[in-house]
């Protein structure tokens, strides 16, 4: 594709902004060399990509803050970027848009243990926030998939979550404070490492925002004492509904495993003949992991042998070492890559119910025959949150297309059976027209009210999260 | 005291106010009777007292909306109230508003514990909530001292908390979701029993806020899976400042006990006296529990101890049999009765850096000595929330004005660590001049604008929370 040429208006109206930036930030944090750039043209969602005006990458709260004066003094839009994982869009720039990145701000600030919290900078990436408590026998619960590479500032701008969500829940749940720098250059402080904050909490409005409502530079995160140890069981049933029945059996019993993983036959097959993990061939799988001391963990697990004995399955192996423990997740965590094997995918991401599963896995076995594309479901049964697979091929003409609309109709079926169009990829781009499918009119506009609050000139991440159409006089398009 | 009698106009609109209401709600739901709304005339905070124009008792969110749309166009202020537990004045009325009770609304609407939730409606206590679940193996966790009484609307309120907040945080943490009728009778959903609910969290905003934005009818409330056991250990030291460091230990050390409750020498020779549980004489006491099977119980203990013995402990009595554990707790949880017994008391409520406890223990001591009343400590050391208590002698003139003086020292000296006014009790009509410790005027006004979105007439709870002069205008007085 042939981008079109940039006029010499623009390219003066850059230069000029470039100028002024570079006039109070260290030379090293502007960018605009157009093949230093290039790694930030897109993000996760690698379909979508746009050159930026420029990227800046501020080493402090200070620096953030003076950036955003500029660039508001200015009329540029500003893309916030953690890591740039976003599966959703949610760190595309735009050619005018300048690319904020934290990357470089990813100090650990604090280490309470006596707290329980640690204060890092945005740009630290979600492992390595476990990595400087570890070694002090404590964790940072969140664990998305990404946790090697995504940030935290990331992870808050989606709310994400991970396998241990169930025990632990998602990142609005460990987040205790945020240091947030808004639009206008003011730098505001909301919740903080005590359990209690004084006034009202603005915490739960930041987590999940998406890079709308300001740019966080530093959070105090929960910090968790680890437990002695954990072991899995991996059981298989030969249909979707009485895996989920299991599932909902488990929970009401009391038992309450740190992460239950829920896989469909396709998703089965493929992770077998990927990573030869022993996997047996039945319609669902579940991998529920349990943790604590070494007889918590086999008073855990005799219960929930007991529950699936009940539920006729077809296979139950228990983990008897840190070998076998292994070689059950290896299938699991090796899925995505698996998937890319046979096929392009879109890697989708909506809630549900918990007790809506075995409903919405025939609806979406019932559209994927409809639409001819082959769809892989790998799952969070604990907390409801579906991935589903869909498998395309990208060199055959309208094949994207039909996929898109296979996901669009999978999430409209996620709302109406009471559950939301993202549990932790975020609205972004990818999802923004589909908005209409869960929110009134009236509850955009009070979303929007609230951006209108905290971003008047709606410079931060724009025409994202919100249908183009709803938000175009807003952003003045 | 004689209360100025009313004059014509006052009856007459009273009387024209109470007929539109009983026009639309059952005859039950409207109280107006003098004898019968005594029992509204105050909550906890029993010195002060006002009888309210009308009590209204709806029976379901519709009969609230109706209610409330009504007071909205006669421009009648409102006051909800739960069980009328709250000690900081939080559900008082004014001659001129009108109660509105929750206490009929206490239904169990909903149990799903295969999805780990329970609807209650707001009126519901919040003992029983457990009660509803606990045949099952489940319970819900904020825990406070007037549990068997308070209602879960005030709990939302107050963001209540109790001595299970170590391990299972406050209200907030419990809440899934609301129904709130707005003051234009409006009935809205936010949150809802999955993990994930769609757009901006506007819980967190909700929970806390002391009635000021909307009447909360229902909630979704979290359940947990109950442990297995529990058992409690009680240790004296001979410091404050000895005991603070070993709950600091503890908790680094990656342990994390149910309850640490401390309790300094005033409050243990009450307890003591009082409740013959066998305490030690000593100048600060931890009760800390744990939970879970019983190797896993036997295993923290023993680390606990260890920890404990590095820092010269007095005594250290593990709970062996039930007897015991009650035993243990029995002072503990008489220390208000036994405070009212010696003398009269206010009981304070703040919070501060867990880190802070030595040097705020020992400026309290200095205080204290200082204007010559004598204050005992109970304290849920595990998050830092403090219920400081003030002796003095309400029939001796100018005792009540020198306490509360120093109870507003106390609290000023909480916001100065790092803490701030209100740990779970609210600000209320108790702390509203002492708000301007914490918070600058912009803080205020930015939570008044707040105010302004949900109540624009400022007809909910007015005259609380915020200082009386810095409301003035908003509620045109």
């Amino acid at each position: 594709m042939q981008l079109p040429r940039p006029n010499a208006e623009v390219i003066a109206r850059k230069a000029a902004i470039v100028s002024r930036l570079r006039a109070v930030l260290p030379s090293a944090a502007v960018i605009d060399d157009p093949a230093e750039t290039r790694a930030y043209e897109c993000d996760g969602l690698s379909a979508y990509r746009c050159p930026p005006l420029a990227v800046l990458l501020p080493g402090t709260t200070a620096e953030v803050a003076t950036a955003l004066k500029i660039c508001r003094e200015e009329r540029v839009p500003v893309v916030p970027r953690g890591s740039g994982t976003s599966l959703s869009g949610g760190a595309l720039p735009t050619s005018d848009a300048v690319i904020l990145g934290l990357g470089r701000m990813n100090r650990v600030l604090e280490t309470d243990l006596a707290n329980r919290f640690i204060r890092v900078e945005a740009g630290r990436t979600n492992l390595s926030v476990t990595g400087a408590v570890e070694g002090e026998g404590f964790f940072y619960a969140p664990d998305p998939s990404s946790q090697l590479a995504c940030a935290i500032g990331g992870n808050i701008a989606m709310n994400s979550g991970g396998a241990h969500c169930l025990k632990y829940g998602v990142t609005t749940n460990n987040l205790l404070g945020v240091t947030l720098v808004t639009m206008a250059g003011e730098v505001v402080e909301i919740g903080g490492p005590w359990m209690e904050a004084g006034g009202l909490d603005l915490l739960g409005v930041i987590c999940g925002s998406e890079g709308q409502l300001g740019v966080v530079t530093e959070a105090v995160l929960r910090v968790l004492p680890k437990p002695e140890g954990a072991r899995p069981v991996l059981i298989g049933f030969n249909s979707n509904e009485v895996a989920g029945a299991c599932v909902a059996d488990i929970i009401r019993a009391g038992v309450l495993p740190v992460a239950i993983e829920f896989m469909d036959r396709p998703c089965i097959r493929a992770c077998e003949e990927f990573a030869k993990a022993g996997y047996p061939d039945c319609e669902a799988l579940l991998i529920i992991e349990v943790e604590g001391s070494p007889a918590e963990i086999d008073d855990q697990l005799a219960r929930i042998g007991e529950i699936a004995r009940r539920h006729d399955p077809v296979e139950l192996r228990e983990s008897r070492s840190e070998a076998e423990s292994a070689r059950i997740w290896l299938g699991r965590k090796s899925a995505f890559g698996a998937m890319g094997r046979i096929n392009d995918y879109m890697c989708l991401d909506g809630t549900i119910p918990v007790s809506a599963l075995p409903h919405v896995l025939k609806r979406i076995g019932e559209m994927s025959r409809g639409y001819g594309l082959d769809v892989a479901n790998v799952f969070h049964a604990g907390d409801g949150n579906m991935h589903p697979l869909i498998l395309f091929n990208a060199n055959k003409p309208g094949d994207l297309e039909k996929c898109e609309a296979l996901g669009a109709d999978i999430l409209r079926l996620c709302v109406e059976v009471g559950g939301c169009l993202s549990g932790e990829h975020g609205v972004g781009i990818e999802k923004r027209d589909l908005m209409v499918a869960q929110f009134t009119e009236e509850d955009m506009e009070a979303q929007m009210r609230v951006k209108d609050v905290f971003d008047p000139d709606w410079l931060l991440n724009p025409a994202k999260v919100f249908p183009l159409e709803a938000s175009a006089a807003r952003r003045g398009a």
